[in-house]
């Protein structure tokens, strides 16, 4: 499995993945789902993938051929909008699973992804969108500010209890930060590396982009003080009845 | 849906569970999903169930039946292990299920039920064991000292992060109720009232029950210092490298 995240607060965006694929338990292997697209001034573009690496990948790679090729009908360039290049993305996946289908149904295996797509282009709004694994999507809302793919249920309840449309871009990069590394440790299916994205809204550069392994001093110190700050939080919490008497 | 959980810590045993069934979005309601049993001195015995409500029922309907019943093969008060007594409520589940799944098939519906059997008999260890739908079951173990059925995923981070044997049973009774809160405010299939079990480890008593609707003062009071203490938690999380030239 994997697990994906974007948010959306009025600043920017925030995207951030983990890094483990795996075909059964047996094979087990590190891979970015993060892909970043910039031309700073025009527009930046932030990929995520979840399901199988074989489609998120031939869609990579459709995309970077059709930005290569200054005749293709389509490329990430040419989309007005954000959600043009979602049904653009949302295409290419489709046409690959169906390229597979039959093949992969007879080894029942499944070709489906998932995407979330994300960025601004020069004019417009800072959107994110998810694509469904039939090609179809939807953006995030005000209300729903967020947008999750793969093993969404352990990091979902920080996010609930934290995100709102005002919150910073840096609490928001933290939260994900939180939200992953839940994750990580409930669900042996989701690994580390996590690779984190923020972009802040309307400058058009290039989203800062880092990778945290187990090693890294920041995710060292923000497990260690999240973990920390949970147990103080903790014991606050109020007593039953009978703890009152002592 | 469902979330129901059972703790055991050396100090006895934790049960919680919500409160919402539904058939459907359009068919809501709102059941109980604890059944406690006991004899004081000699057995205290609590179930949990989750899945199919007709299938719950008709089990703790035949168990109650049994009990009314001196002839009967076997009965709650008869298992000389809480294992006997799981393997029983796994067949009741099972006859239930096969007795009805021709007419289930044809309207492919499913009258799966899980459930979290828990308890003392009197000069054995307190025990609690997850019964799958086919009637098979696991205990708990020292590494993963609580079981969980229906929507496991939201709750169970905070299980990860607190729980160990060495937990008291009132901080693994309030970490009940947050991995529950949790849960509800993550997903709409999982509702209120809570319902909460305490067993004192060799008491061979009653567990303490209580119920926890939203208006509960203990439940709002924990909700809110939850609330509190993880956005002061979330304050106290590492900086990004940028954050600290301000």
């Amino acid at each position: 499995m994997t697990y994906c995240l974007a948010i959306r607060v009025n600043k920017g965006l925030v995207f951030a993945s983990d890094s483990r694929t795996n075909a059964g338990v047996d094979y087990v292997a590190t891979y970015s789902k993060m892909y970043r697209f910039s031309w700073p001034g025009e527009r930046t573009v932030v990929l995520l993938s979840a399901g199988s690496l074989a489609t998120s990948q031939a869609v990579v790679n459709a995309i970077n051929s059709d930005l290569e090729d200054p005749d293709a009908a389509f490329n990430l360039r040419k989309g007005k909008h954000l959600y043009d290049v979602a049904s653009y993305v949302g295409n290419l996946s489709q046409k690959e699973q169906q390229q597979h289908a039959p093949a992969l149904e007879k080894s029942h295996a499944s070709g489906e992804a998932s995407f979330i797509l994300g960025g601004q282009i020069a004019g417009r709004d800072c959107e994110i969108y998810m694509i469904y694994p039939q090609g179809n999507y939807i953006s995030a809302s005000e209300d729903t500010p967020y947008l999750q793919i793969g093993e969404n249920k352990y990091g979902k309840p920080i996010l609930d209890r934290i995100i709102t449309p005002n919150t910073s871009l840096e609490d928001a990069g933290r939260c994900a930060m939180v939200s992953l590394d839940s994750t990580v440790r409930s669900n042996i299916s989701v690994g580390l590396p996590i690779e984190l994205a923020i972009y802040t809204g309307d400058s058009l550069e290039e989203p800062w982009h880092n990778k945290y392994s187990a090693f890294s001093p920041m995710y060292k110190s923000m497990q260690k003080q999240w973990n920390e700050g949970l147990r103080q939080a903790f014991s606050g919490l109020p007593r039953f009845d009978w703890e009152k008497d002592d």
